[in-house]
C-alpha cells in the first residue's frame, strides 16, 4: 500500500518523529513522508508515533493510504528540497 | 478533484500561506489542507502561493491530487486538531 504521512508534534519531539518516519518511508518535505508499507510496517509505525507523541499537547500524525501509488499525482511548486532521499 | 496540499515555509510567511490555502481547502493539520477543488482553482492556488513563496528560502508547496476521494483513506493518530473546520 502506498501512505502519506504528515506529522505535527511539539518541536521537542520533532526529531524522534523524523528519524521514525525516515526509517519507514521516504522524507519528502519538513515533516512529509511518502512511500510504499506493508500494513504490519504501517500498524507498526503508529504505535512506535504514539509513544513519542503527547496528545495533551496535540501531537498528530495523518495518514493517506492508497491501494495504489497510481491513483495520486504529486506535484511540487517551489522547492524540491529532498529529491534523492531513501528510505535509511 | 481531491486533493491534498501541504506547505512548507518560513515562518515570517506561513501567516499568508495559512489564510490562502485555507481559502480553497479544508485546514486538518498545521500546514495540512485537503478538498474537493476543480483544476482550475487549483490553478489559481498554485499561481497565488508562488507569489507568497520564496524559491531561494526553499519554501515548497506539495499537492497530492487523486481523481477520486474514495482511493483515499485518512487515517488520524493522536489529536484531530480541526474536526469541523470548514473552507472560509
Amino acid at each position: 500500500m502506498y501512505v502519506i504521512a504528515v506529522y505535527d508534534v511539539d518541536q521537542k519531539r520533532c526529531g524522534k518523529m523524523l528519524k521514525l518516519c525516515r526509517s519507514y518511508l521516504h522524507h519528502i518535505q519538513n515533516s512529509v513522508f511518502e512511500g510504499e508499507i506493508t500494513e504490519a510496517r504501517l500498524e507498526e509505525l503508529k504505535i512506535r508515533a504514539k509513544k513519542i507523541m503527547n496528545e495533551e499537547d496535540e501531537d498528530s500524525l495523518i495518514i493517506f493510504k492508497s491501494r495504489n501509488e497510481k491513483w495520486l499525482d504529486k506535484e511540487i511548486v517551489g522547492t524540491e528540497k529532498r529529491p534523492v532521499d531513501n528510505v535509511l
